[in-house]
């Protein structure tokens, strides 16, 4: 089933005044940071936090009047279910969503609240959809794919259209790869309509399904490993999908973890915006020099949902402070006796940085037992603070740890 | 000194094109949570990050020819000095900036890298200042004052022109007041073009200059007091923002700093957006439920900043999860005896619940020898789990102490 620039173009027709046509603004701190001339298309700014309203809403209104009384199905742990939830409301089609046991408990409860009726079931994906099909088959409701259904692949290709439109001298988009179906619209309107702008698509080294299926020359199905971009996470690429941008797509590359989670967090600083895993990769790749001919290249970032868990963004934010050189931890050995921690956090504080947590260790900490391991845990300026911050505590007699 | 609509719309005029008109979207969730129809004036993408480069480029654009050659200086420890810096820039005004030492290093490293003149002394404001001053008296300097000075207010009254225009049925805005230029420029624009939208005014319970100033009736210095709205910091109001704002503003409210903070966290989650803790009080004033007589109008909140510390975030994340029950810190009493804690363990897994971290304390623990306090940090999804919880470890058999 193929899907066409007319199918995209008619899907922003449909969608229009029921999808947030997000700002997609230049950011001149990211491109500082990358060498290329950047843009964010913000669709984490969309009502449930992601793109994929496009899709639902698009698959929605395109059910015929009987389907649309008896309503929808799809099984779903994350965003596809917010979108169609939140669009079914609107629309007044009934949605029923079954997660998997591992949903987060937020996004049960913020369907429900968007009016879904919300079955969990299964302790995985496929238990989850099976769950689903029973359903199908005794209630005749339809099913919409998460990523591989013809109107959802043109539903979210009309952020394309979007980025074309604000943004007439793009050089490329970078795209998250999950399922397939968002780099499919994108690659779909894209090459109808400017063919030089090119389609890099971007998945993490832990997740991969595009990528095998190019090797493989058909859909493949990859190996579970974990990964911040839970969005990647389907192990195989739609079959739609990957026969509309197989040979649209420019590029695909994939990066590390580590780039992803310092991608989340540069976003967060320099561009005041919130993204999940999935939606940081693009500018991770950038970071993570994957591909450098975009140098000096007018680029657009799909930030494609911001749908991360406030605790994983925390630990997120404390693990790019300690890449950065802003927290630190070492161990100090200090006197057992009165006024060696005086002393210690002394040093500490003359060198400017500020002690967040001191560990005392005594049983585990040598053979002298009138010395104490200290644990510290110290907020820092750069990397260079941190190595001036360890001469002055040798210098002042504290023998040092680094890296527990 | 007065500032009129027509010096707004003047302002209006001579930025344009070096300012982003930031977008102003509808905020369902935030919308649901105050009860309010909520707009976000998104001016924390602004490049530097707040609005105070509205002001700042006025300013420098106002300056004479000659003054444009010598340059301008300020003693700022914050957003005026990032927007004076990037402006001067990119006009060829050289631009020096006075920060006192406890400015927040990446504050001083990023005026730097914007080709600012950087100076950092004193260790308070005042003494930052009589610096600038002797700097002006010796090298012919101009100084830009940050909030006080008329081309700086008009400036930040275009905010509130961009709003009226983008959403044309607001019934109130609200507005942060530190040194009290926003909201006389706002305050000025709202009431000669619109005057029945509310303005109203929001003060941290620990700042608070312009109550006190309408209290006394004119300006008075305040104590200060440690806030997380750190750009509400100025103890005494500007005379000429205070004399413009004070008879055009319908009300000002003041919120405590745990709203700030939830605050935060629910931009962060619910809009997708990193605010400071000054862009924030508009948002908590609602939550805290400072401004009943919104309920149901058009409400529009400036998020006039985002330039809040990582370290800070991730903190307030962390307070905001314990807020809302999703993580919590209990005492269990364990028998020291093989097993104890693999018991205890196993309850609260098939509570559903996630262990972030185990503390034994042993020394402490009171008279029996053989039992053990375990401080355990878990993850839970709601208050109503956090008690399901400590009512299945009673029943398991294991005394608890709630709250350290």
């Amino acid at each position: 089933m193929p899907v066409t620039l007319p199918d995209i173009r008619a899907a922003a027709r449909r969608i229009a005044g029921g999808i947030y046509e997000s700002p997609c603004p230049d950011s001149i701190p990211l491109s500082e940071i990358t060498g290329c001339r950047i843009v964010c298309k913000l669709d984490n700014l969309q009502r449930t936090g992601s793109f994929k309203e496009r899709g639902a809403r698009n698959a929605l209104l395109r059910l015929p009047p009987a389907q649309r009384k008896r309503g929808v199905i799809a099984a779903s742990a994350g965003n596809h279910a917010l979108g169609l939830a939140y669009h079914g409301q609107l629309l007044g089609i009934p949605v029923t969503v079954v997660m998997p046991d591992y949903a987060p408990l937020i996004k049960i409860t913020t369907c429900r609240r968007l009016g879904a009726r919300v079955v969990v079931r299964g302790d995985d994906f496929t238990a989850a959809r099976a769950e689903a099909d029973a359903l199908v088959a005794s209630e005749g409701l339809a099913y919409i794919h998460g990523f591989d259904a013809p109107d959802i692949i043109a539903g979210q290709g009309t952020v394309a259209l979007e980025m074309m439109k604000q943004v007439p001298d793009l050089d490329a988009i970078l795209c998250p790869i999950g399922g397939g179906g968002l780099i499919a619209g994108v690659a779909v309107a894209v090459k109808a309509l400017k063919p030089k702008i090119k389609v890099i698509g971007v998945e993490s080294t832990h997740t991969g399904n595009f990528a095998a299926a190019l090797r493989a020359g058909k859909p493949v199905t990859v190996k579970r490993r974990a990964t911040l971009a839970d969005g990647l996470a389907p192990l195989t690429v739609g079959a739609n999908s990957f026969a509309l941008a197989r040979d649209r797509v420019d590029e695909v590359v994939s990066v590390g973890e580590e780039w992803i989670a310092l991608a989340i967090l540069r976003l967060l600083e320099l561009e005041k915006t919130v993204v999940e895993g999935s939606a940081a990769v693009p500018l991770a790749a950038l970071m993570a020099g994957k591909v450098p001919a975009l140098r000096g290249r007018r680029v657009g970032l799909i930030l494609s949902g911001g749908n991360i868990d406030p605790s994983v963004l925390s630990r997120v934010i404390q693990k790019g402070l300690v890449h950065d050189g802003r927290l630190t931890r070492f161990t100090a050995t200090v006197t057992d006796r009165p006024g060696g921690l005086a002393a210690l956090a002394r040093v500490i504080a003359d060198g400017g940085a500020s002690i967040q947590d001191i560990v005392h260790e005594r049983t585990f900490s040598g053979s002298d037992v009138f010395a104490v391991q200290a644990v510290c845990t110290v907020e820092t300026r750069d990397h260079a603070h941190v190595r001036a911050l360890h001469r002055a505590l040798k210098r002042a007699g504290f023998p040092l740890r680094v890296r527990l």
